[in-house]
């Protein structure tokens, strides 16, 4: 039996202002920093160590990983960083907060956007400053994969490849791993390890700062997950977060 | 013309307390933490961007360039971690300060352990509590490789394969790197590239949390090295380290 967990980052600053976020390189706020750290001692009480770590190229997601590390006094522990585990890319809708997204576009075409599955959000264009190619972090790829919108469709398919020739030959290793990343790209790997369908995904909502943990057979099937931590704080940690992505986080 | 930048870590609790620190995992002190800072703010003042850093197992050295990274906003650069450039291993010294050092073994020989390039300190032993066998961060190594006690000499004998095999060729390869490391760690490696003779290698001191860049041809020769910073806050740096590492820090 292998054990792979999954840890979405805490609070950043843009969460908090109820602003789409996607690629844009916001930090964690004070709670998040407190998420991340409480991440961290869940782990180290329940006896996890890792032999690989994975990251996004955003540092909320880097600092929640930094913190847990530092909160298991397992600093040393390797991390791998990939663009690919990168937030869904929320196109021009990024920076706006909700009411503004509503007045601009309106409400329907607001719920169509956080609602569906393969619907992107109108696209920056190439000269757009938040476009990633003009970020020295994204300087190695090809200009065909770096994203101008994303659905979360677009989001699964980027991940992937990452998940199948990256991360997952590792856990069949026998390498303990742990992915610290973001609500659409760890629904990305939920729905490909659970077989979620399309639709279904949307409606999975992953607290912030809990490890989750999937035990998995020999092919990477799950056979159970589960929350590290105390039921009731877990509770109100999904109820949260479900409410936030409603909000369109 | 290449460039490359050594960070020797921040003050850690033991120099402070004076102890001989070696493979012990302490952390910096709230000084330490400024130092690492200032280094990134210097390094982010100048431009410098970095495609791989590498650093040792040990917290004091990862931290550093954890904070230095944070504070250039390049939270997303690759960090490699490797032992050997974890600092010499001060064998049965480790965790006794000077004071009990001079008691035990006496004045003359505490300075040989200081002033010589192969002399080692006393042993500890396998089942000594401190062998690095029994951390977990080691336990990939050979048991051939782990030491139970260096001479400077040996620092410098298992620095230099991974000089040679990881770090140049990347240099060579046009990456530009940042080595977060420690005096002996980062006294070998100076050794190499600027060819100084076993005897000469004692006197160099490198201050703690000031960037030192080597500017180095294609065949990585030094052409030049200088700290970045205020030349007398680099003096008083210097003076400061020298001062400490002749107290067996």
């Amino acid at each position: 039996m292998k054990k792979l967990v999954l840890l979405r980052h805490g609070e950043s600053t843009w969460n908090q202002e109820n602003r789409f976020t996607g690629w844009t390189d916001v930090d964690l706020t004070p709670k998040g920093f407190k998420e991340a750290r409480n991440a961290g001692r869940l782990l180290r009480e329940n006896g996890f160590t890792f032999d690989i770590a994975h990251t996004s190229l955003l540092k909320r997601a880097i600092r929640t990983l930094w913190i847990a590390l530092d909160e298991m006094d397992q600093m040393w522990t390797p991390i791998e960083l990939n663009w690919r585990l990168n937030e869904r890319h929320y196109g021009a809708l990024q920076g706006l907060n909700k009411a503004e997204t509503a007045k601009e576009y309106g409400d329907e075409q607001v719920l169509i956007w956080r609602r569906s599955y393969d619907t992107r959000p109108p696209s920056i264009t190439t000269d757009d400053k938040r476009y990633p190619g003009f970020d020295m972090r994204y300087r190695g790829l090809p200009s065909g994969d770096i994203p101008v919108t994303e659905s979360l469709k677009d989001t699964v398919a980027r991940f992937l490849p990452y998940w199948n020739q990256s991360i997952a030959p590792q856990i069949k290793a026998e390498k303990k791993v742990i992915i610290t990343a973001h609500g659409n790209s760890l629904r990305a790997l939920i729905k490909h390890l659970d077989n979620i369908s399309d639709q279904d995904i949307l409606n999975c909502n992953i607290p912030t700062g809990i490890p989750l943990v999937y035990e998995l057979d020999n092919n990477l099937k799950p056979l159970t997950n589960y929350y590290l931590g105390n039921d009731s704080v877990i509770g109100e940690a999904i109820s949260a977060v479900a409410n936030q992505d409603k909000a369109g986080a």
